[in-house]
């Protein structure tokens, strides 16, 4: 069987068949609602006519929706008029397919549903086993405990992920600095940074070189290029310098001691999720744009660094790993969904 | 002698008379630099011809400036333009109007220097006295220590003023929650803020009844306007909630928490700038967009509660409130610059 998989976001949506070929194009949710239809259209003519569609989003949480309930209905109703005559399937957090007239049923399985598919397709991966996901992306970390390869986690709604520590809310390019922690070493003192969005942790790991440079890539907290000497200005701009006050050294050791506070924040929450496992993970899976820094955190630990640890974006091409949720629905729908 | 006073910000230029005449307008000069001289023009033309234009700013902290040396001489520049032949004086921490020429040669003096603008014309109102000016504004606040009514900060450029903890990165606007603490009390647990920019400081203070609701302000996280409704949303929203999934007493509790807390954060860095004074402060002066939040937490200090507390804001049309940077620099000018 032959299907696409949809992972319909506030920014962007992502598409993969089951045969691996991606595709993902910026679409501002929240800005034009009315446009979903005609965007998923477009994005599906560039695949062949599949025989079912599947489908997981975060969309709903788009300002343009009241609630998440009334979000997960007008997707849901844009993709149906989208994917039609063609049968659709929405993956939920009680982990399976619905068809979409009961998963308007149960919105708060639906909304923020991906990274569950995506911890179940990935899970597969250590069928025997007790181990642990850790993604971390360009704005969020999840810590998936998996049983035997299946999620088992504690919380399934985001706000029940927040206070299980499953979701943290960090991320390695979109974090603002000031909401890593609010002051930074400088000139022997502690400095309150500003409260702006001036520089984001995309810019710590540009002047750290654990990101490369890239001129064409505007999306950083100025809209100049993702370079290490607009990173340098932008950290300095983060506690109201510019260049002429603050040396390169000196933002390099704010970005380390960022850097460092992020990191920690991650470890905090991945050992509060692997205390409350009933068996100790014997293996780790890490994937995300990020995955770089799950693997700093992951070599670092005195027991995960001791399990087998696989990192999945070595495994997919960069298009799959980009659009990892949208091929996880659409491989699960083609081997669970009977039509 | 008739003189008009500016304060040249990143988003907004406001313009008084040394009679007490004001207009604000919003102007984006991160975006469009190039508009500057025509935008004080057009300011300008509302106003009587004057004798003598006097400037301050904080607009060459603007992304567009790629230091503040270069900002502070292009609106300089773009200034000179749009007032010739009117002479134009410039206002710096040395605590004196300087030619266009020198103040060029001291950028970091000029630079953000409409705080001490303020602070000295203000301070003139307790002459003989030692006291401290609280300015809470829409995002930063202000604590300005003052010696027979002059003052006498010790930081002079924002980084120096973060450092003495006479500039607080804090307001009652626009500052988003998230950098106010990380986490907040949500059913029975600490529940960690996304770290996104889904609600302000706003509201908080709309949610719990200090401020009033305005249908027509837009001027919030989202662009819906500034109600209670809202407000809650925006709140819940912050913990990735809808409101189905937080009741709007638990919005209130979590507004409590971070309107405490901010109120807190102001506290402290007001006690640790008058521990620095050399005799107890024996007055307070009250100001800003968010003079309320100030109130608050001068009535509730153990030491400066017993002072002569003024809320300037009382005092002056809120026109001249909203622009008293630029007032003060028109007054300041008026009395001091002989042409």
């Amino acid at each position: 069987m032959y299907v696409i998989g949809l992972d319909i976001g506030g920014a962007n949506i992502k598409s993969a068949d089951s045969d691996g070929a991606a595709r993902t194009i910026p679409f501002a949710l929240w800005k034009t609602p009315q446009l979903l239809k005609a965007t998923l259209q477009e994005l599906l003519s560039g695949f062949q006519r599949p025989d079912l569609v599947a489908v997981t989003m975060t969309g709903e949480l788009a300002d343009c929706f009241p609630t998440k309930a009334t979000g997960v209905d007008q997707i849901l109703s844009a993709t149906e008029e989208a994917v039609a005559p063609v049968p659709l399937v929405v993956w939920q957090t009680g982990a399976e397919f619905l068809p979409t007239d009961i998963a308007r049923e149960f919105p708060l399985l639906v909304a923020a549903a991906n990274w569950h598919a995506l911890a179940t397709w990935l899970g597969r991966m250590i069928p025997d086993q007790n181990g642990i996901l850790l993604d971390i992306g360009s704005t969020t970390t999840d810590i998936i405990p998996l049983e035997n390869g299946i999620p088992i986690a504690e919380g399934l709604t985001d706000v029940e992920r927040l206070l299980s520590r499953e979701l943290v809310y960090t991320g390695g390019r979109r974090t603002p600095l000031a909401m890593i922690d609010q002051q930074v070493p400088f000139r022997g003192q502690w400095c309150p940074l500003a409260a702006e969005c001036f520089a984001t942790a995309l810019d710590l790991y540009l002047l750290l070189e654990e990101n490369t440079e890239n001129l064409h890539d505007h999306d950083t907290a100025d809209g100049n290029p993702a370079t290490q000497d607009n990173a340098y200005a932008r950290i300095a701009q983060s506690v109201c310098c510019d260049v002429s006050e603050m040396t390169r050294a000196e933002a390099v050791e704010v970005a380390h001691y960022l850097a460092e506070q992020q990191q920690k924040q991650i470890n905090q929450a991945l050992n509060q999720v692997v205390d409350q496992m009933s068996v100790p993970p014997m293996a780790v899976l890490m994937s995300g744009s990020a995955v770089f820094l799950a693997e700093k955190i992951i070599r670092a630990h005195p027991v995960l660094s001791e399990t087998v640890i696989t990192n999945v974006a070595e495994i997919f091409d960069r298009s799959i790993s980009n659009a990892a949720c949208a091929f996880a629905v659409a491989r699960l729908a083609a081997e669970r969904v009977r039509i």
